[in-house]
């Protein structure tokens, strides 16, 4: 047997939420408990012909080995996207990624020794929970209000000696809080005073239905970090298409090493379609077709809470994104509640594994993007039957 | 700045190949540099309707995320392959990761600890070196004779503790080399006796234009390790699909575990169309048409290495892959010869990045694959000028 494992390994499970996902396979359970985009909202046909157009024009340089780097025509998309909200970004500081989960294994490994400090949010994004876990550093967890992260925890947890601060300050997963305007600023010039990298994880800021737009945090900071972004909410995740935009040469640098050693570069073929997708749509107009369509789902989903739930249990009203946040009443296991809720078919995900010091029993995360106006309905009735009847 | 680094980047360094390849990108040059497969070979009108009918069919599930396993019906064909060649796989054994490198780091990540011992060929896989490296282990090398390696060193370096051998039995990258019959039971034989994780790499084992197929060394331990495999040499790199065996359940799993946090899944797009195309196409056709093509250049490298190099140099025979290796006299610097090289507008690897010890200065690498025979006899005889006014 070849089970002498590395240490690291022995602090690292599957995914719980994986694991949930094979329970909730059953068609008749109304699921609120993945993280799925709403596929009927996929350009299918528009991919379809850009695929085809790929395969006439480019033929054999679209299957052959590229740069780690990335496409440079893609790279400059994502440049003039920027430019587009307000934001210049230099398209040779961005590093095309395997999806944005592989930033925080590439950044982990640039920058964590075992026992750093790494502060996240509690409740904080599980797949960066995950990666980071696998370069054993410590987490320092700090509390978020409705309008983002305490302040004086955050500047508590700088003054300990902090080495980086991952975020992700738009309707974040799984809470759907997001940053107000103050506290973007504060944050920016709390990182810059302790000179804490800051990792802005951006896979939602482009959905919004409700508010106005916010710059990035990124944006206030005199020494930006790491900011992160994905082309799986705003277009498809099968590409597993992210990037991350690293202004200091010498970290761009060492992310290209790192990148390099992991996965060569990204699918030349999938950065190749994507390229050729964005080159000849209108991905604007196609993003604020989702944020319609999420928009009209989420205010569907609080709608009917109010109307199913009972007293006691409060939630996060998100202004984009595809989640929504759950609180129990105390002393209540929203773990002990997935049983039952079961039963009643219908699913969502327990907080617990979003909270690295073992709290958050009484809460857990609900996702509006991937169910229609009629399941959330018929879902939302069926778990505040199961709430009900749980906290009697 | 952001420049205070993990401990573990310190070692290592963008790859020398990579910058090798900007040097390299003057058309006027004949380059034996780089590794890349024959682009002409690519099924270009083959992918093309493959990817059209994965779009048509199953349309937005190609465009989904999908599993950290990867598509069950690409595992049953690598699995079909396999018993093809008399080698039985469950396909739940079977990882997809995303090109064969992944496979260096996740396996990597779940067995390193730093100072962990890893026994590797002399000269190595450049990408597998960079790779471990980001996780400190002992590098232990042993000799690579015409036939394999050299089997007192493998024992000593086995009976001081190693914990893993990588190795490329088949037509080495980069000196060509395959291991004989002899020697892969043999290697199997030590790996079990010492109980040492063998992780047999074998992206170029069906490129065999000489001799007869011979079986994994995997095949032949009774406690398998890990054997990785790639779609990149035989059908095309730019889907970045490979895969990893792993017959022990235990192993598995920790590589899955490591896979979902470094990029979720491999590219659902690259999947489907790769699948689609195993399906349609006969892609045993497709190799054999490779093998012809790589057989006839690597013929016509060998026959004007004879004509055209001075004496005192000699170079391996492979009987396959896209490799050949040359040494030159003791005592002559490669990397020297490589600037004399570009002045007569031809380029080569030299070896010494591929020995961690900072030997093999004398060594020198030549792709065959990636230039036809005109091409082959030109860039030839202009290195044979280089190296014979360089012996003077």
């Amino acid at each position: 047997m070849h089970d002498t494992f590395a240490r690291r390994m022995s602090t690292v499970h599957r995914s719980f939420i994986r694991e949930i996902l094979k329970v909730t396979a059953d068609p008749e359970i109304i699921s609120f408990a993945g993280g799925l985009p709403n596929p009927e909202l996929f350009p299918v046909a528009s991919m379809d012909q850009a695929s085809h157009r790929v395969f006439a024009d480019i033929g054999a340089s679209a299957l052959q080995y590229s740069t780690t780097e990335g496409d440079a025509g893609l790279r400059a998309i994502i440049a003039e996207r920027y430019a587009k909200r307000g934001l210049t970004v230099d398209p040779d500081s961005i590093l095309i990624t395997s999806g944005s989960q592989q930033i925080l294994d590439i950044s982990a490994k640039v920058f964590l020794d075992k026992g750093d400090k790494v502060v996240i949010e509690r409740p904080g994004y599980l797949g960066a929970i995950q990666a980071f876990s696998l370069f054993e550093p410590e987490f320092v967890t700090v509390s978020l209000d409705h309008d983002g992260p305490d302040l004086d925890e955050l500047e508590a947890a700088f003054k300990d000696g902090a080495k980086c601060f991952y975020a992700v300050p738009n309707f974040q997963n799984p809470s759907g809080v997001s940053y107000s305007l103050e506290k973007r600023r504060a944050v920016a010039e709390l990182t810059d005073r302790y000179n804490v990298l800051f990792v802005e994880d951006d896979p939602y800021g482009e959905l919004r239905f409700l508010g106005e737009h916010l710059p990035t945090v990124f944006s206030f900071c005199k020494q930006p970090g790491l900011l992160c972004g994905s082309f799986s909410k705003i277009a498809a995740p099968g590409f597993r298409i992210g990037w991350v935009v690293a202004p200091e040469k010498v970290v761009y640098d060492k992310l290209v090493i790192a990148k390099q050693a992991a996965d060569l570069h990204t699918s030349t073929v999938s950065q190749s379609i994507m390229r050729r997708y964005l080159e000849e749509n209108d991905i604007e107009k196609h993003v604020a077709l989702i944020r319609e369509r999420y928009g009209r789902q989420r205010a569907c989903m609080v709608e009917m809470i109010g109307k199913y739930f009972p007293d006691g249990v409060t939630i996060t009203r998100p202004e984009g994104g595809m989640f929504l946040w759950v609180t129990l009443p105390e002393g209540v296991s929203s773990m002990d509640l997935f049983d039952a809720a079961i039963k009643e078919k219908v699913a969502f995900v327990p907080g617990r594994p979003f909270y690295v010091d073992g709290s958050g029993e009484n809460t857990l995360r609900l996702n509006f993007s991937n169910s229609d106006e009629v399941r959330i309905e018929e879902g939302i009735s069926r778990l505040g039957r199961a709430i009900g009847a749980f906290l009697k």
